[in-house]
């Protein structure tokens, strides 16, 4: 690779160096440089392959530009949209984001906090597997950059950025009841994260408050560690020995693809014999006929508002990072299913 | 965190310190330790939260134990399937993963491979975006592990290992003319990447066996960074303006994904009015009516295969290391869509 100085991007957009190694070093809006200039020089040095020497600016600045982003699992679609909109957010403030599966172990996810230190990322987004608290606390004392997405910890004290889980089950089962359905069964995974508890509050709370008893014959968990053929089972089991239930409220979109399966194989009719809502969209449930209702959290704006908290925590100069929660409100995309 | 050390773990496993250090420093084969015993240290040091002090072993083996994974776009099904995949196959190795995305983009393709050098992984698994050529040569000439991933750069000698594209399209193709399909228009992506030429290639000489005329007409080539709608109009005013197709191939998933939702706005029958087949398996092909003939790549073979040529290389003693070209074959899913 030919090296590139920035003399030469100077000369090919047409500014000075100074003004190039501005926007470079990520301080254009603070030497008031406009964002078309700035615009111009990053895409003239992209196209030119300039790359500064990352190691070199680590060394004096401290910095390395980069991001660790630890998801639960990169194979779910929400997990894969979260990751990928996060790296587009972040390249926009100049940093780049490298990302790993805990796949809910709270021992890899400490693992993976350890490589990503050592490999010295300036700032951690986390979805944090059950049992995690002490190592992120220990990120915590340590005044490290943290934002967690998706789920939050009670007992530690750190920024987060996630949807209202509780408020948003209560109205697609508000939805459930207005169409008419009254026997709604409950199908989440046997998971001790909050916003896993909050979801069920949030169907609990609605049958308390249209007065209706509590049957847990109808609330399905199912392990976490399933594997696809059993969860199919258990949800056609379920259906099968409740032949009262009118609905179901799917508490994730995997779940809900396994559930239309399960329907699929006792030939059941959606929404004839059985309404179906999930939470989290999917590309299948705009397509799937007649088209499943679903919750859909607000991806763009989860992955912008935490990269935006990090970031801040990032440039902070105090001494003692300060701790921001935001809940954010998913929609309800009502769909032929309900 | 308190610190667990390797004797901790050897009085916890019952076994000696000794072997606990070959253990954690991935030597149980070399050493003869029996797979129980190895398992049986991995798991206790885990569950003690022990992790070996990373940057001293690197600074001492001049290994990080992490390798690089960079995929065209985390937020596609198949990439993140592939990424988890290959994730699970390296920490059989006791190696961890990060990942990141190129999004087709050579400039940012650059960029990520400098990142990871910079943070000294030790190896490189990449699906190469166009362009990529020059720094992939470079990452071979210092003799860094690299394999290639999904596609091969011809100008380029370096390990790679994927299906064979051209012979699993003609394949589908010989499907398709067995159950009397005549007119077969091809939806594929306006991308200069090596196995979308070959898929189009395996389209052509089908055609050509067949003795039929190309009609250029009905291969429509959809630009990579489309927008959702823009493309399911193009294959929709494909379906209109040639009444004659009597199946649409697609190339990748997502295209048959986008040319579903076309063919449920122009209220076509699938089979009866228009047959589907695409390239890449997908959730939604499993369950959406009446499900949609795929070639399912082995992306668990894929993984595994990739992840074990890395592991060589990144063990090997040789000055320079050897080139393994693997294709593995695709599997045709023959559903109702045919």
């Amino acid at each position: 690779m030919k090296k590139v100085s920035i003399k030469d991007i100077a000369q090919m957009a047409g500014v000075a160096s100074s003004t190039v190694s501005f926007v470079l070093n990520g301080k254009a809006r603070k030497m008031r440089i406009s964002e078309t200039v700035e615009k111009r020089v990053i895409e003239v040095a992209r196209n030119a392959g300039y790359y500064p020497n990352q190691l070199a600016i680590s060394l004096r600045t401290g910095k390395s530009k980069t991001l660790g982003l630890i998801v639960e699992n990169i194979g779910n679609p929400f997990f894969a949209t979260l990751a990928k909109t996060i790296e587009e957010e972040a390249e926009q403030y100049g940093y780049r984001v490298v990302y790993c599966s805990t796949e809910n172990n709270a021992s890899k996810g400490k693992e993976l906090i350890n490589m990503l230190s050592q490999r010295q990322v300036d700032g951690y987004l986390i979805t944090p597997a059950p049992h995690m608290e002490d190592d992120i606390q220990q990120l915590v004392q340590l005044n490290r950059p943290v934002v967690l997405i998706d789920r939050y910890l009670p007992s530690v004290d750190v920024s987060h950025v996630l949807v209202n889980n509780t408020e948003a089950v209560s109205q697609g089962m508000a939805h459930l009841f207005d169409r008419g359905y009254k026997e709604i069964g409950f199908v989440t995974v046997d998971l001790d994260v909050i916003q896993m508890e909050e979801r069920l509050d949030g169907y609990l709370g609605a049958l308390s408050k249209q007065g209706i008893r509590l049957n847990k014959d109808i609330i399905l968990k199912i392990p976490y560690t399933h594997q696809r053929d059993e969860a199919v089972e258990l949800i056609a089991a379920l259906l099968k020995d409740n032949p009262q239930l009118d609905a179901l409220f799917f508490a994730t979109n995997y779940l809900a693809i396994l559930g239309l399966e399960s329907i699929n194989r006792l030939k059941m009719a959606i929404p004839q014999d059985i309404a179906v809502i999930s939470f989290d969209d999917h590309d299948i449930f705009r397509i799937y006929p007649p088209g499943i209702t679903s919750i859909q959290q607000p991806v763009e704006a989860i992955a912008k508002k935490a990269v935006a908290l990090l970031m801040e925590q990032c440039e902070s100069t105090e001494s003692k990072l300060s701790t921001t929660e935001v809940e954010l409100t998913a929609k309800l995309i009502v769909r032929g299913s309900t």
